[in-house]
């Protein structure tokens, strides 16, 4: 279960859209090259600690615990800027990343291409 | 609900690892500037019309039905590429978006940012 008694600012929590679970999706995205890295889950204190710490924290949905990016591998995750979506229910994390941001070693998490038996046009 | 009896190619419907509503989190970048529209989400037909169609298909959970990008906006997403993460529990979609992808009209979802009382670091 995400955190109780968390310290996220009431003004955010209560825009907040979380899911049956009390956690959000975050997209972390390298800030300067727009790479997108990985998408893990905040409840409000990983998101209060992510705004006030500088370094991506997440909760681990597998663990059940918050999770600070890096902790153990060292591929610290420095907080560059965080955004809300239109909907409140997702968001956007700029980070410089340490490392690779995979657990396999991979640069990004999404390193799996599936094929597109249509290229879309450009418009 | 999510289609029932989807087309998706059966070897990566093996892969997907879908929450308990059969959904997988999609994030969605442009695939030149590396901006990140928005975050939606697909079942398996939403993902096999993507990647067989050229244009991003969704899965609307506010109306319980596919919707492809753009029907009645005519802000399409051209479909360019599309990967799983490491976990097979995410898709990256990259696009070519045509006009704004956030329904207000701004170019992405992502436009409330959210103050850092700590700038991380840069490594």
């Amino acid at each position: 279960m995400p955190t109780a008694r968390p310290n996220l600012d009431p003004a955010i929590a209560a825009r907040l859209k979380r899911d049956p679970n009390g956690l959000v999706p975050a997209v972390v995205q390298q800030y300067d090259t727009g790479e997108v890295l990985m998408l893990a889950w905040m409840d409000d204190e990983a998101l209060h600690r992510t705004l006030t710490t500088g370094r991506a924290t997440y909760y681990s949905r597998s663990r059940g615990t918050l999770w600070v990016k890096g902790e153990t591998s060292g591929h610290h995750q420095y907080v560059k800027a965080v955004s809300l979506d239109c909907d409140a229910d997702a968001l956007l994390v700029k980070v410089d990343q340490v490392g690779p941001a995979c657990h396999t070693g991979e640069r990004t998490c999404f390193h799996n291409p599936l094929a597109t038996t249509a290229q879309g046009e450009t418009s």
